[in-house]
């Protein structure tokens, strides 16, 4: 038997990846941010939803782009407070002791330390509600050389990823290959 | 050393979601779909890209509704199975022998054995490139009794989650809370 719960977002989970902007000074801000994910292949594509009340919001109306710059579990607390603390009051990087890079393919940073970055440029901006979609093409990825695995992805086991799942919890167990265990369904 | 790996789409990690829809004969069909996530918090939404080559594309370009049917590990060889067969071909329920069940508040059915189920109405449709990118306002979110937890949520030990992230992953290890670790930033 299934209960109602009622109208609302849970994530299930949501991934937690870090949006890098830069402001009207040009001072380079991040914002974690999980109402994202990929919305297309070709061009491959992420989808990126924000407040306007975020000063992001502005950074990326203005620049028409952005980094998405993927944490590993060791910056987790510096990762939870980018998404509690607000580029307008603080230069988040300072704080933290943590380098902006910028990108050389579109008009937004990334962060240094982070393992995986994916440069964005806009091509649609959706007003929803509460949220407005920002989504941007992927120019390009880059990774981490010590952690890049074979076939040009990162090797999961050395990225240490983490979700938004009832707070935040790491990855589990390998389970199968997609695209594959299926084709014998039970 | 960030080394550069192209454009591409690289799920870090991708959900792995179930859409529910029916077609124009009022036959139910499922498909699996990894480019999905949250979009909006108010009213709250999912988006879902789908390529236009899927039966599940006419059938929501038809109905202008779809669920969000949430597997667990234990139907995850069905999940990938529905990734891979086609509803033009074949009945996916009947192949599996699970069973769906029609939501009364969206014209779309659902899955009756997955533990977790959100009914969407289509409120915006953006042409991507390959994908078509289907925003659905969530009407309600429906929750096995079995798995629920305090405050309306699943109990995720129970609810036993996957990815996509090289594969097929389970849920790791619970690390913190959200915009709550990060107040004392390292």
């Amino acid at each position: 038997m299934k209960k109602s719960v009622g109208a609302k977002t849970l994530p299930l989970p949501a991934p937690v990846w870090v949006v890098g902007t830069y402001d009207a000074a040009g001072r380079a801000n991040v914002m974690t941010a999980s109402w994202v994910g990929i919305c297309c292949s070709k061009p491959p594509c992420v989808a990126v939803s924000l407040r306007k009340a975020t000063y992001s919001y502005g950074n990326i109306i203005a620049r028409q782009a952005f980094t998405i710059c993927v944490p590993s579990e060791q910056y987790i607390k510096t990762t939870d407070y980018w998404g509690i603390a607000s580029g307008r009051d603080v230069d988040k990087f300072a704080k933290v002791g943590l380098n902006a890079v910028a990108s050389d393919l579109v008009d937004a940073p990334y962060v240094e330390e982070f393992p995986v970055v994916m440069e964005c440029k806009v091509i649609h901006t959706i007003e929803i509600g509460s949220h407005t979609q920002f989504i941007g093409e992927i120019l390009d990825i880059k990774i981490e050389e010590a952690i890049l695995g074979p076939a040009g992805s990162p090797d999961v086991e050395k990225l240490r990823l983490f979700v938004l799942l009832d707070g935040y919890r790491g990855i589990g167990e390998y389970l199968g290959e997609a695209f594959s265990i299926g084709f014998v369904p039970i």
